[in-house]
């Protein structure tokens, strides 16, 4: 029996929001520490990891170990009938073929009540290594508009570290060239903020770091980190209950690009 | 000679926009009792009756019953021109084979004239039986987003009436089931009431229950009247002026579906 | 070498918007006396002409007269990605085949740099003659929505200018006949105001005068002015810096139209 009541239902709206662009279908994971989703897309380029940690439910009931194989368009479509204010409350019981969700506004004059047919899905899990040559904090919504903006003139960015601020930049055939430096000030908010051993500078498929900016109303901020030939991790903290973390592996020099995802 | 002046113009404004989608061509009724329009939809399966009264009018004069057919999506070109502060009259002289529509600014230093061509419709008039078994009065908003969402994850509504409350369900193969109960509490305002003399349950086409959202704008509240395998009703008020008023034919059990309508 | 640092750089952005609609691809000069682009379209039916005085920017070095031919698409792309509050700087050497531009943020701790590649254009100079029978100025908004309302309805619109005000007409087969009358009104702001030496009137088609409005973020007013058999004139005035200038030839009685834009 799985029994979850999150008061701030909007956050599970905008998490699934988050992250459906790159995920269409995965597996759900609930155990007593917390419910998780991880996602490999079929290229083994991108990652996506969700966690939300028991502390932020009203009520966390799992009596065991769970795996759930869910399509998150349906689950968006679900989740697009409660109301910002609505208490959500997630339902499962053992070896059962749906999920179900509950929506009750704040008034509990109107209850929802949505059953979702649950799939059989095959995942694999990878382990991911956490230590970084540079470590970013930057205003999400700042991280948004250079991957917009950057992504209507080029295809690649190449994000560089330094310890005197962070770069961005694209070239192309077509248009010409880009660049966006983001200095480090002395301003406690909003500011740019950097940690670093050594200086770095990567280069990433911009359709898919554009991708990753849907989870921005998760947090004001985002934390990327980067180290030499490994994966990026750009991570939206949410509140005190959990993460949306994405990872990306760089474009190595002279590669071949087959792994560009197609509109 | 027809000659009616409306100062809240808007209100004709969302009156057609209210019908458009339900409604192309229908005939335009003009008596000394009122204007009205009552369209049949092709099918047999929807109707769409509207009444404004002559008192609604600051002035109102039809020396003889008139009757026009008028292209509402022309209309609707024509009155998106109006601004939402304009007067707007609307002439015709006996036998014309145009409508006349002027708008006027408040201060009167901007003019609009249009002449709208008027078409030769063929129309049937249907009798109405105006005796439910239950009817509830809700907020319009409420009645919207309740035909947005089921919409969006299934083709067919149930909708049940008890003393307890009011309920929508749907099912459907592919996402799963969803259902919304709405619960009779005491709240003079933005509470659902329910009058009835025995519960009434019936099936209905949501496309078509969506497409009667449009008039939302129209009021805040919404007068949905139920009765065994009848036509639904479901009323907007246009303040002390008249109505825009919408009837649907449930789907009987296991019936072949052929009248929903095509996208 | 040619340097202009523009402190209020979203006038920049307003000015690409506003003609991009028209003009696609043009030549761009610089002289000492100022920032100008003039551009015909290839049916000869309407020419832009644009000037940004040197009084204008915070900055104006320009050592030798320079033309450069610009992409407006390109361009729009680019200056996208300024800030509204940016400030924008342009630069571009002897001989060069890209016009840098470079973004800062008013707190200096975000900067963008964009090199744009350069185009061959070929292009002709028109001289226009600037003696009106009528000028008309009105609210930009109003002369938006005239263009807007009508185009939905016609195709081509008469312009009429008397003593007693400003008139559009247009008439189509289909819907029916529309007018919209401008009167001049003792009021000195919002008003239409028209200095003449003889009433005019003449044909344009609404495609072109619905594509110059684009212009209308860059001014309250425009101001409209019309000569028998001569193109229209219609001006933005951008603040005390320039305008934006279009002109269109008037449709002649029972021409064969072949110089409408297609969509």
């Amino acid at each position: 029996m799985l029994e979850l009541r999150l008061v701030q239902g909007s956050l599970l709206k905008k998490v699934v929001e988050a992250v459906r662009d790159v995920v269409h279908n995965a597996n759900l994971y609930c155990s007593s520490s917390g419910f998780s989703l991880q996602f490999i897309d079929s290229s083994h380029v991108a990652l996506v990891s969700i966690l939300l940690r028991p502390e932020g439910f009203e009520h966390y009931r799992c009596d065991r170990n769970i795996s759930m194989g869910i399509n998150l368009n349906n689950m968006s479509k679900i989740l697009r009938c409660a109301g910002n204010d609505d208490i959500i409350t997630v339902r499962a019981e053992d070896g059962t073929a749906c999920l179900n969700l509950m929506f009750e506004s704040p008034t509990q004059d109107k209850i929802s009540d949505f059953e979702m047919n649950l799939m059989d899905i095959k995942s694999e899990h990878l382990e991911i290594k956490e230590k970084y040559n540079a470590i970013v904090k930057m205003p999400s919504a700042d991280f948004y508009r250079i991957c917009r903006d950057l992504s209507s003139i080029g295809d690649i960015v190449t994000i560089s570290v330094t310890k005197e601020g962070l770069k961005f930049s694209s070239t192309t055939g077509d248009i010409g060239a880009a660049s966006r430096q983001n200095n480090v000030v002395d301003k406690p908010e909003e500011a740019t903020v950097i940690k670093m051993d050594e200086p770095v500078s990567s280069k990433f498929a911009l359709r898919y770091l554009k991708s990753f900016t849907k989870a921005t109303p998760l947090s004001n901020t985002v934390t990327i980190s980067l180290s030499k030939k490994l994966p990026i991790e750009v991570e939206y903290k949410i509140a005190e209950i959990g993460y949306v973390r994405f990872y990306l592996a760089p474009k190595i020099e002279d590669e071949v690009d087959d792994t560009e995802p197609k509109d």
